[in-house]
């Protein structure tokens, strides 16, 4: 793919966000402690629009279609584009995109047909990615129109059939991955240490991919915490890095359905999050063989899959 | 409005909730302390799709479609769905829904047509909510559609557009709502203490509407901290006490646009979340005259917008 996203950082996944004077926004506000109160200066984790749109088909019969608008913090955008295409099961290979490019960086396409206008009026220049398939993929845009026809921060109702899940998700071999207690206490330190942006505005997700060492691999922040999973898996799949295997995804909130579905589409062998889990996360992972564990903090976390994949602790 | 929801608890918005059992879900983990571990039984937050149906149009030629699944956590189902279309914009009053049932016991519509078919094979009888408009409401599906046309926990993507807002959102009068500062210090651990699911998983969001006393006017709670804000919505519209005026929203988390675009939709005066807000959200609060304050834990609270609502404090 011919990248040219200029808040891609090709050298590292773990270096600064360039794009870091965009993801942030600084107001004046009052500071109240007790009874008294000073004006301060407060850093926000800014919260933009992004459209998406595709553009497939031949080249002769080119057709472009806006296929989402999410809330997302600026920066990594097309990580997030790939990321999203990828975990919806769009793409399958990183070879199926030709290029990603800003709108307001884009060429007339030949013969491009616009199906629908961007909604954006809000610094479109910057606010809207396309991504451009080879013209061999064949995409069912019917299907993800359906998937994609919700409201929820789950945003996979279609898919909230399990069985859904079954038929796009990729081939997993068996989940061989394992950790040691000690290394799992360690990591939401170094997830925090990682996150930029929370530690200047104290208030965004984080995602971080870890191997079994402990070493932090990547890390991802948004407003969004679907979108920092799926920068952090974009970019591993940009980077022909997917299926993961043998990886740990660590989350900084709660474990929610549409996270581990994205874990099980980008192949990761075990997901930790910091908050709770609900039902249908623990389902998917029971159901596809990923470990799950929650509540990690504070010397302690419950095993809610996959209890042979943790080792160093004892049984009472 | 005839409601049959068995949700629904009409004498208080306060008491427990009567589908608690379908709000929680026990599983089996292993706790691990330090390295030690045991087997112990855990409550999650269940987390399933609700499909929302749209029943509009002369009873001679009614049109039924599906407009969103959301993943809810069970309960408080028809609040969610009248507090959804509410804070979206497609009915203004309560007297526009004729009903609200879900699927399985309504009886077949004269000429319906079904335009969706229901995408859920998961306990469709539960799972499934249609709202029947009165016949002389009419409704602009195209414009919904545009706005759901989204991925994100934001989900108004169309009306990222802050000009859109404004064309939608109910008339507002000068906002007078004050509040002590000693008040807003104990709304927190006010809501805790109603958050009955919060209290037994330690993973769902909660809202609740207080007044500028501190009373608690009324609590929800859902794994979706969108769908907590439609349900305590909801609720007020269906009971004909929007737009809700001198209330306050508080929000167990963090502050979205997406949220504070609901409260500008509800009418409510003033939003307190215990996270961080973002900058759109501080954006909607400057722009629509609702105080806003974060970070409200610890005896602490900032003020983004609005100073002049909160009383009892003292600028150094």
């Amino acid at each position: 793919m011919k990248s040219s996203d200029p808040t891609q950082n090709p050298q590292s996944n773990l270096g600064p966000n360039p794009e870091l004077n965009r993801a942030t926004h600084t107001v004046s506000i009052e500071k109240v402690l007790g009874v008294s109160s000073h004006h301060a200066q407060d850093a926000l984790a800014v919260e933009e629009p992004l459209e998406l749109q595709l553009a497939h088909g031949p080249l002769d019969a080119r057709s472009v279609k806006s296929i989402s608008v999410t809330m997302r913090t600026p920066g990594h955008d097309f990580d997030l584009a790939a990321g999203f295409l990828m975990t919806e099961g769009v793409v399958r290979d990183p070879n199926d995109i030709d290029q990603i490019l800003y709108l307001a960086n884009s060429p007339e396409l030949p013969a491009a047909k616009l199906q629908t206008e961007s909604a954006l009026p809000y610094r479109p220049e910057k606010n809207v990615v396309r991504v451009d398939l080879v013209p061999e993929v064949v995409v069912s845009l019917a299907n993800l129109e359906r998937n994609l026809y919700t409201t929820s921060s789950c945003g996979i109702c279609g898919k909230a059939s399990l069985l859904a899940l079954q038929t796009v998700c990729p081939p997993r071999r068996k989940n061989t991955f394992q950790i040691e207690a000690e290394v799992l206490y360690q990591l939401p330190n170094r997830l925090r240490q990682a996150q930029t942006l929370f530690n200047q505005t104290g208030g965004i997700h984080g995602a971080a991919l870890f191997n079994a060492t402990g070493k932090l691999l990547a890390v991802r922040e948004d407003v969004g915490r679907h979108n920092a999973v799926d920068k952090l898996l974009g970019a591993e799949f940009l980077a022909d890095r997917t299926p993961l295997r043998d990886t740990l995804l660590l989350l900084s909130g709660r474990a929610s359905f549409e996270l581990l579905q994205k874990s099980l589409m980008g192949g990761v062998s075990m997901v930790a999050s910091v908050g709770a889990p609900s039902s249908l996360a623990v389902q998917v992972a029971n159901d596809f063989d990923i470990a799950l564990v929650g509540f990690l903090r504070d010397g302690h976390f419950n095993i809610y899959n996959g209890a042979g994949h943790i080792l160093g602790h004892t049984s009472d």
